[in-house]
């Protein structure tokens, strides 16, 4: 399967049509091989995960949604295994083609998603976020991608990964689109009005690597200019890194809570990187499981007075562009680390956040993130609407 | 793969005839998937073991010599992955049948050749023993099959694990059938004479499963007549247990050595268990590796002492027959360490033994296992051969 490029999952084929003169009539869209699809096996990207597993006979609520909506399902996509991964080469299923960069990886965990998306194999697709896993490839393949607030869509039919950071996600090539499937998503209508106060995570900004801040100078100034009110500030007072920190310390723990019967049972098949991040989570003590979740509280803290109803902040989506593929395992590490400090605070504090397909550098696209206060999933939508109608 | 129950590698086709005339006219053998065979990749039980690697243009030292002495090779056989493992089942290639016990493990590493021998699908079959690869497997499935010197028989061309225990043997069903081959891979005749002095491990016995001294005690006591001058002694009067312990580190830090820049620049898929072996082996303080180095001398210092030339000690090859197949991770844990416990000698001191199918115990086989002086090798075939003999 390495190399095939591919985003569909190897071996499936479902087809499904949306419900007529729904909200998304005309739109289709494929489901991370997370989601419950009824009738089809369900993969979680390792081919142990559906051994001695029902078929599911349910729909997983974020795909019937989008059926009732109208939309057409066209596929089941890659994920990295049981998303566990950031970069979204899958040992066993492949690595799906980034169209915008092909000697890139995707960014996953929803590799398979964004690739189907950003190649025009769909007009949207859904993924999940626990540590990045919609927001990095979103930026990685020049999508809009969100990861919304935590606990504000229904998770069933979904493998979860971490519950205390579990979410779901969608990505679009444009904001109209985008727009489309998160009024149907959510719920609601995306409102007219916008945020009035920005925030410009300077630490977020000198963390990432050379050139980027110059790359997203310009989509920096357009936000300002859209919102007014800019402000820098330090996202992470105690440090992008502690946060970092903290949220994979919890994120691998609860990572092995909910598959460590599965591992000491059936003794599965991983990538080493996998295996590792597994064992990892194994070996977390209770006191820096503690610790971790004495920062977490900070972290919520921290946020809920940074950006109020409101008030949006902007950081990098991640440090950089897209790695090129096949990395060796340290600097793989080095990379997973450095995308892990600029994306703690979605799954520490679940607030919403939605990464804007805005620049380029060497040749590679890199996001622009927006996070708002948790609720205002809307109103980063109306501010990605905004932004592309902008001149 | 998992459950296909058959011994050869998957998707392998490999048939090459013997020199005419040779002594091992009219023997076929199959040699795991670790001996290079010319024309045909290394798999090592690994789907990413032979990425990246040359298609072996010479065949290994052993496959050669035994081709040269007349032999006919009739296929490749599963190994444990990169032969790390003592139970025979490889979640890739799967795991090949104990025609013996068919709902027990084959035992491995040597897995798929044990197999393939105890169905009677060729006559002989090359192995290799770092930890007991060969004695683990020729025990459960009712074979003889030993373990060399260390550094008596040259490895070119096998995959090495830890190049400090690392060692090649065979099996077969029958005593003259496997002189026969010992002649042909050691380049001498089996001896008249036999040993004169017979050690039994009192705390190898003690330490087996209950009723395996019972099971075994018609075999001992026909050794003592066969030998003579029995005693009891303890083999390890520093712990079977420390025994094992010195050895399993030693082989993990070297099997890291070994691996560890493939793992590091090919990011393979493994099983959970073997990822988890591995990463022990990584994880390997100096100050624990230089214990462990310490007590092989005191190992070394114990056998040569214990089991001089003219003496050969026995020993329940394994603590029980073969477990039933599918054994959760802890479980699995436990039997591992428990077989390390009572091989780790063969690693340490680098003495030859093999392993006698003298006994089954509710029943599935269990072997009787006799230990010789470093390059007795021949030694302990001669009492095999005339154990065999003895009414």
């Amino acid at each position: 399967m390495r190399g095939s490029n591919d985003w569909k999952v190897p071996g499936s084929d479902v087809r499904l049509t949306g419900q007529a003169g729904g909200a998304l009539d005309g739109l289709s869209f494929v489901a991370k091989d997370l989601f419950d699809v009824a009738g089809h096996p369900t993969g979680g990207g390792n081919p142990d995960w559906p051994r001695h597993r029902p078929v599911p006979e349910v729909h997983a609520w974020a795909v019937q949604t989008l059926l009732d909506a109208g939309a057409d399902l066209v596929g089941k996509s890659i994920t990295d295994e049981i998303s566990l991964g950031l970069l979204g080469e899958n040992a066993f299923d492949g690595t799906p083609l980034n169209p915008r960069a092909p000697d890139r990886v995707p960014g996953g965990s929803s590799s398979g998603s964004a690739s189907a998306v950003a190649r025009g194999d769909c007009h949207t697709a859904l993924g999940t976020d626990t540590g990045g896993s919609v927001r990095v490839p979103a930026s990685f393949c020049g999508l809009y991608g969100m990861r919304t607030t935590h606990g504000s869509l229904p998770l069933d039919g979904m493998v979860p990964q971490a519950p205390g950071s579990d979410t779901t996600g969608w990505f679009a090539r444009d904001a109209a689109t985008f727009a489309r499937v998160g009024q149907a998503l959510l719920g609601r209508p995306v409102p007219a009005s916008l945020p009035t106060r920005l925030v410009v995570a300077i630490d977020a900004f000198g963390f990432a690597d050379p050139g980027v801040q110059a790359a997203l100078a310009p989509a920096v100034a357009k936000l300002g200019r859209l919102i007014g009110a800019l402000r820098e500030d330090s996202m992470a007072p105690q440090g992008l890194s502690v946060w970092g920190r903290a949220q994979r310390t919890l994120q691998m723990a609860e990572a092995w809570a909910t598959f460590g019967d599965w591992v000491q049972r059936d003794v599965p098949r991983f990538s080493f990187l996998v295996a590792r991040s597994l064992m990892a989570g194994s070996a977390v003590s209770a006191a820096d499981l503690a610790a971790a979740a004495l920062m977490r509280d900070e972290v919520r803290g921290r946020l809920a007075h940074l950006v109020p109803p409101g008030t949006i902040l902007c950081l990098p989506t991640t440090p950089g562009p897209a790695p090129r593929k096949g990395l060796p395992l340290r600097e793989m590490d080095r990379v997973r680390d450095r995308i892990n400090c600029l994306c703690a605070q979605g799954g520490l504090a679940g607030h919403p956040q939605l990464s804007l397909p805005v620049a380029e550098l060497d040749g590679a696209p890199i996001g622009l993130s927006i996070l708002g206060a948790r609720g205002a999933d809307l109103d980063l939508i109306a501010v990605a609407r905004a932004m592309a109608l902008q001149p």
